[in-house]
């Protein structure tokens, strides 16, 4: 495993240079996604099916999945995964329940009043993806934080396979309460959702992870219809001292490395001991992990051992990570919240293993990934809202800021604005 | 002016076949764009020295304005213009104070705490436009909501001209308390905000209005950095029966068509009386605008009067627009807030013309445009922050929640996951 030393500003320095961005170069995908867009818009169903076959190799005769075949996909799952999805649920909502806002409305004593409505999106598209592995917990985490918003009509769509939509992804949507299954995916769902087609409806925003062709039609309609953050490789951060465990500290980085070839498992610690004791349980713990293949690429090639030389130096180089998932090994580590300025999820003590995170704790698992903690949040209830503002003026209010109004307009050149609140007093 | 009658139902179809988007082809720009930032990438401020000289005619020394030229600046200004905008100021901060949010941190019985932090952006670019007119109102409306926030550094960028920053723009950044001014504008701006260059910092997100380039640029830039929405011509909605004054209607639509020959002004009646009677107030105050040739050509071609059968279809359509600006022109119009599903600024009343949010209400008058009020709200505190969720779980807690998560994490097949909890009780 890699590993960084020295001073906090020479380690800054050296993380810094790496993450020199390049533009990648995806013109031939954008260009493609926008035939695919087009396409879309022209054809409606008709390019939908024709995608589904080329990209999916399934015929498709009708887009919705049924009630039934999600009852069906319901009851098959085993009753041990229903409840424990359901425990989930619960806890999902009593989080996001904590989030909610309130409209505003005050009045002041000059006769202005004014206030902000919290309104819920209308319409929302959750995109889930199909490939190998279904994650029914991804499901509850894009629904459940829409349906506390408000949402009346939540439109789930996900590729179609020849044997169907996977069973516990279907028990999934249910017990989110999403309002209609389509089975479509890739850049022409996303269309789809943006546009409207026949039988998908246009939605207001689209929310949910997905591959390229995927991320780059959501930038493409990005404007016409709101959609979540560009998600990137999973990442974790571990601030660890000597009094950390390094069993546990190795078995949350390997928890991580699994999830795909470029997730970043990073140790920042100020104790190079502990750091030599992690870096052996991690090939310890590799040997029999049925991942092992995809965790040890993924430890090789961005895991990172950050030794700084004094205790504060470990946030401040954590801070500049952003990283998606913190957890704060150290004693007492409440007592160092106040030290972090960007993460998504922060999991204090031995306790909060992250993966607690991903399945039960119901805090959100949709988290911003490399370094845009710096700027974005979790997924929300906030992200399913939007706010409008309210004004009431009295007249004697206008009379009172006519002067100042009046004065900036024509100071702006924009004479009618100054004249339509004149008008009021001829 | 446009018309439009029938039904409810036949007025939201006329409109939605206009709505039908084109996407339109920027691609000579995209292009264009993509290059501007990979020279800014590679030659930092040397690029944008070369682009100042191409597109702004100015050939630049050094691009900060010094804090002697920003006092100079606001002391050539009048002093009743100062006065105005610090009475502004002071309306937008005593606004923008109540929508700020707090953490919450909560511990429950089973042993389980969960919160949530509210922390602000770090730092902040503010892109305000070159061109023939200034807007020193906007400076503060996209400036003093990113200081409530708490954001440490707030950057200014404006294109050079021969002439130097107009007076009142650097007034309104010294009253704001703009933390750094620089004279770049375009798509280099946008880039040197991104990616930071010898001399403009890298900031976290960007706001602020632009020209197609600065939109283009802020587009390529999305999820490098944190971006508002992208602005579209502005529009105002009013929705009035026939106890409204038609004169206050006419001068605030025109007020709206000012702006710009796209700007949409659209009256939403149950009563033709009323349209006839606007139609006319129009003409007559046209006459004497001096903005005039703008007026009328965003009114001959994006103005419209709709005429709804009943009352309840005025909401219906108008909802169906989702207005930047709106207001009710009823009797008693608070009765009918419940109505408004979309909408990002909402006057309620013959005397809250829209200009009073433009320049004093402390409202802020940055707002969804072209319909995006169904999923975006106006620009306010809540754009300069970030959420990071906070868990603690006790190790009772956790032997409570061990069997869910590892059932999950298996049915998942992520093995390490449920090996990271398990490992906890060996």
């Amino acid at each position: 495993m890699r590993r960084l030393t020295g001073s906090t500003a020479a380690i800054l320095a050296a993380l810094n240079a790496e993450q020199k961005f390049v533009q990648e170069d995806n013109r031939q995908i954008e260009k493609q996604v926008q035939t695919i867009i087009q396409q879309v818009i022209q054809k409606g169903d008709q390019a939908l099916k024709e995608y589904s076959k080329q990209f999916d190799k399934v015929e498709i005769a009708d887009f919705i999945v049924s009630k039934q075949s999600i009852e069906q996909g319901y009851e098959r799952v085993e009753k041990e995964v229903i409840a424990a999805l359901e425990a989930a649920k619960e806890n999902i909502i009593s989080y996001h329940q904590k989030q909610k806002q309130y409209d505003f409305m005050d009045t002041e004593k000059n006769g202005v009043l004014r206030g902000q409505l919290v309104l819920p999106l209308k319409s929302v598209g959750v995109y889930v993806p199909g490939g190998t592995a279904a994650y029914p917990s991804s499901v509850l985490m894009n629904v459940i934080p829409a349906k506390i918003a408000g949402v009346k009509e939540i439109i789930m769509v996900t590729p179609p396979t020849l044997t169907g939509i996977p069973d516990v992804i279907l028990a999934a949507a249910k017990i989110a309460g999403v309002s209609k299954v389509f089975q479509v995916g890739g850049a022409q769902a996303i269309a789809a959702l943006a546009y409207g087609t026949q039988t998908i409806p246009k939605v207001d925003k689209i929310v949910g992870p997905g591959n390229i062709y995927v991320a780059t039609a959501k930038k493409q309609v990005f404007g016409l219809v709101g959609i979540d953050m560009i998600a990137g490789p999973s990442e974790i951060g571990i601030i660890a001292d000597c009094s950390a465990n390094p069993t546990y500290i190795a078995a949350d980085l390997l928890s991580q490395a699994e999830h795909d070839i470029l997730a970043r498992a990073i140790l920042v610690t100020n104790s190079s001991a502990l750091a030599e004791q992690v870096e052996k349980e991690i090939e310890r713990q590799l040997r029999t992990l049925p991942r092992k293949a995809i965790a040890e690429q993924a430890i090789k090639n961005y895991g990172c051992m950050i030794i700084t030389e004094t205790f504060d130096g470990m946030f401040t180089v954590m801070n500049d990570i952003a990283p998606e998932h913190l957890e704060i090994q150290l004693t007492d580590p409440i007592n160092y919240l106040n030290k972090i300025e960007n993460a998504g999820s922060i999991f204090l003590g031995e306790y909060a293993s992250e993966p607690v995170g991903d399945y039960l704790s119901g805090t959100n698992h949709v988290l911003p990934t490399s370094g845009t903690a710096k700027f974005y949040s979790p997924l929300g209830v906030y992200d399913f809202v939007k706010y409008s503002q309210v004004t009431h003026y009295t007249k004697e209010a206008l009379a009172n800021a006519k002067e100042a109004i009046t004065l900036l307009a024509r100071k702006e050149g924009l004479e009618a604005h100054a004249r339509a609140v004149e008008c009021r007093f001829e």
